[in-house]
């Protein structure tokens, strides 16, 4: 069962030509994009330790990038970095944002960062818009599953260009992890460090 | 004393020359801002009710949005929308993104909206890039304060034209409003609805 659906559709792009050369995009330079994400976190389809009381099944602020092949937020059976576990563990951005704005002045993997609002119930909405590059074609975001010990939901690294072309549309389904640096092991179980660390895995 | 700054920085501007004729904003079209707040809600400097259990004291993620004046997301002394008072009691956004895009779709008086992320304790920083449009000059947002019965800071129509160009850096202090749509006297008052609903005012 699904605890999320991601919905991603294109809303225009830029006609300007791509000046790379040998990159593998070759679709036109700029293209927008809007993202949907429903919550389907509710009592009757997911009852095992459903969250009843404060703070009830929520979900935190959607965090994301538009990226190259030389960044990446966050990657399965990896370490997570500090910035994806302040964000996994308390919904806390900062660090994150910085590490990603420091991505992008050194190594110019990062298009940009986009954000949507939380969502303060387990099931509903919450939308967004963001802007890929050709040479940027990737999508990565995390959103904090609230309460847990440092659980996530997110995408790493969907390519959003097909060879000349970009993607209309892209329906995903999502699901949890963990982000290895808490031991909690219910959503509202308290805090308890995980030393040491863990890799990023599948709850 | 205040309760928030916030921080607007020119990132750049496009230099296609605008094609409006009597508009007031005669600077180069589009301009890129990045906008940082910082919370300043600790116990030592706002010692009255601080909220020491869950919710411990926080901010929402903000919603924000660049217009013409056309349009105004929320003004002091008129009555709270539908969509502003779900945000400033809940955190809700989806009915205040629904209004703003029908008025973007209805009478083009939107330019964008954006959001950041939300801050995990009383004192914090979080940031996002917005684009403002020489005939859409206008930002305003919210930000719930967590926990409340229905108070958030935000700004309302602030121009960052000035003439014939966009203005450098403003800073500003914010203050609490009540959205006038839940009676809680603290921070941590149980909802109790305001009926007939009131008009937004400074807490």
């Amino acid at each position: 069962k699904v605890i999320w659906t991601l919905l991603v559709t294109i809303l225009g792009y830029a006609s300007t030509l791509p000046v790379g050369d040998d990159s593998i995009c070759t679709a036109e330079e700029l293209a927008k994009y809007s993202i949907i994400f429903t919550g389907k976190w509710s009592q009757t389809a997911f009852p095992k330790q459903y969250p009843l009381y404060r703070p009830p099944a929520q979900w935190s602020s959607m965090l994301g990038v538009t990226h190259s092949s030389d960044y990446s937020m966050w990657k399965k059976n990896e370490y997570a970095s500090n910035g994806v576990r302040d964000f996994a563990e308390k919904g806390e951005a900062w660090v994150l944002m910085k590490e990603i704005e420091e991505a992008g002045e050194k190594i110019q993997s990062v298009h940009g960062i986009f954000s949507a609002p939380a969502i303060s119930s387990g099931t509903g909405q919450t939308s967004t818009e963001l802007e890929v590059h050709s040479r940027h074609p990737l999508v990565s975001f995390v959103v904090r599953i609230v309460p847990s010990p440092d659980w996530f939901v997110g995408i790493d690294s969907l390519n959003l260009c097909e060879g000349d072309r970009w993607m209309e549309e892209v329906s995903i389904d999502l699901f949890p992890y963990d982000a290895g640096t808490d031991s909690g092991f219910t959503f509202s179980s308290p805090n308890f460090a995980t030393i040491p660390q863990d890799t990023v895995t599948e709850v």
